[in-house]
């Protein structure tokens, strides 16, 4: 059976345009069917515009919407009429597989653990990072979610970023790494020094402490870190990433020569843009409830969008959770109920 | 009357050879003298390959060296006689007005610590990490001393990355920015959410949190961020501008096109590969010690040791550490003891 995704059409700082065509580019390539949520009347005029299998893209009302900056616990509090709200129900009462949104991620976050809840077993959900590297991706969790952490909240990102990359990238033992300052396990913080010992007794293919500079090298496929300082890492990447194309075209436009190089070399620099493009994976999934969401950067593309559908699709396919399960059981973290504050608080925090 | 730096000419991956080709560079450039540290007879043989002003280079020999990867505390209790150790004596002796290292990072902090000892009312001496921007360079503070820290630590960085900013790029009011995962104050983890009210009462130029992504835009002069934060971002920044680099190196070798356009453009590459380049400011400055130090790169050039050379001079020239107390007078921050376990700890894993 074909699966379906409900998509937040109204959140994102693009408009419903660039989300519709993502949906549009999604049933186009596979047997997606696809519910956009939103303003039915204008996302039907939109809609219009595209030529599209008009039989897999539904389309249903919520008459709210919630903005970018508002506060995730007024929005889901007070606007039960909003899309996103709206996604996280059809999910929750069985009617698609996953739900995506680029709209406000704290509030996407909120509303997933307010109608979804937690997955059985997990103290704290957070979101897996995606990045590019030499070699493949790699999953960085959590990236937002979770600012303060103890250890065990690591030992479980590191637990379901692992079953993520099983699922989605066919890797049998992911290489786990815990992101430290050092590669020796006696170096890092109090939480990473803690967190070490507990990943050296877990089951999983734990490589030890890694640092910053081996993110992009592509010899570890999840590296864990607690939601602050992979926060900071997704934006600084992301930063640096537009600075150094900034001052590389600053450079290039100050001679004709540079720029006729420039030209002839541009295939190149297009592979390489859409190489390290976050649109690729479309988005952050976030991880540990019970369903399947991906929270997309807010100025996302039609492409990232279609990506991200693509990406919830295969999690919903796969099982993603109940890998989760599974290699919960095996590290015996089943059944510990956890006391910890709700990560509500810090997932206004979030923008991925 | 001439000032004269230290340099630990035995320290870092690359061997003497590329440390005294370094300070030949900065005799050349400048009226500095400078006291090669190590092995007498091997540095007067590499010495003697130079066309250089030998009135301005001494040599004090030094019999031991402390390896890149020996712990701080066994190296400096240890090798007494050490380059890393001299360099600190002749500090303290009155005899430099700073040093400069290439070696083993933990323990040049150790030996500074322990020969030199912390400025007067400073709980913490951190490291500063020079970034580039698209405008100005950015100080980072600490980058790597300490990794776990107080709000009261994380003033005192923003004080003293703030009196070197003034000192060293001229700027009356450097804007101090406290790393977060959001802008707005109460976005955050607990250390940061409290250290913004700190800043925030503070005489500081403070703007308010800051996010990665705004590291290399120049808007901000000082980010603030405890150690494993400032660390971790100094090495992802150099892991991601090298993975950048390779990756575009791939693509532009993949067609001819691609590579006659690169050779067209290479004059802009140098420029912008120059203009990102760690060397410029030639390391990290060591804030808070009764003196001046520079902690190199392992892997520094000569021209990063030059550079080096030149900031430490700098720093002794302009007072840094006066400055850096009249700052702390301006908050009240004077005559406050501070308990906190020695910074030695967290020294041993750095590595800027």
């Amino acid at each position: 059976m074909a699966l379906h995704i409900a998509l937040d059409a109204m959140g994102g700082d693009r408009g419903p345009e660039v989300l519709v065509s993502g949906a549009v580019m999604a049933v186009r390539e596979s047997a997606l069917e696809i519910s956009l949520i939103g303003d039915q009347g204008r996302l039907k005029a939109i809609l219009a515009t595209h030529d599209h299998p008009s039989s897999r893209i539904h389309l249903v009302h919520a008459a709210q919407v919630v903005g970018m900056d508002e506060s995730p616990f007024d929005a889901i509090r007070k606007k039960k009429d909003s899309s996103i709200m709206k996604a996280f129900s059809l999910h929750k009462e069985g009617m698609v597989d996953a739900v995506v949104s680029a709209g406000n991620s704290g509030a996407t976050m909120a509303a997933a653990l307010k109608l979804l809840g937690r997955l059985e077993h997990v103290s704290r959900p957070g979101i897996a990072g995606i990045f590019p590297t030499l070699k493949g991706p790699v999953v960085m969790m959590d990236v937002g979610a979770n600012v303060d952490c103890r250890p065990e909240h690591l030992l479980q990102f590191g637990v379901m970023a692992s079953a993520f990359s099983q699922v989605l990238f066919g890797l049998n033992r992911p290489r786990i790494g815990l992101l430290s300052i050092g590669e020796e396990g006696g170096k890092g913080n109090i939480l990473v020094k803690k967190s070490h010992e507990l990943f050296q007794q877990s089951s999983l293919n734990y490589i030890g402490n890694v640092e910053g500079r081996d993110t992009f090298q592509g010899d570890v496929d999840v590296m864990v870190c607690d939601g602050f300082v992979g926060n900071v890492c997704l934006k600084l990447s992301e930063g640096l990433a537009e600075a150094v194309m900034g001052m590389l075209g600053e450079e290039i436009s100050k001679s004709f020569k540079a720029k006729l190089g420039y030209l002839l070399a541009r295939d190149a620099f297009v592979s390489f843009k859409k190489r390290v493009d976050y649109a690729e994976y479309g988005g952050a999934p976030l991880l540990g409830i019970q369903g399947n969401a991906i929270i997309c950067h807010g100025r996302s593309s039609g492409v990232a969008i279609k990506n991200a559908l693509r990406v919830a699709s295969e999690m919903a396919r796969n099982k993603v959770n109940d890998r989760i399960l599974q290699l919960l059981a095996l590290d015996h973290l089943l059944g510990q109920p956890d006391d910890s504050p709700s990560t509500l608080t810090a997932a206004s925090g979030v923008d991925p």
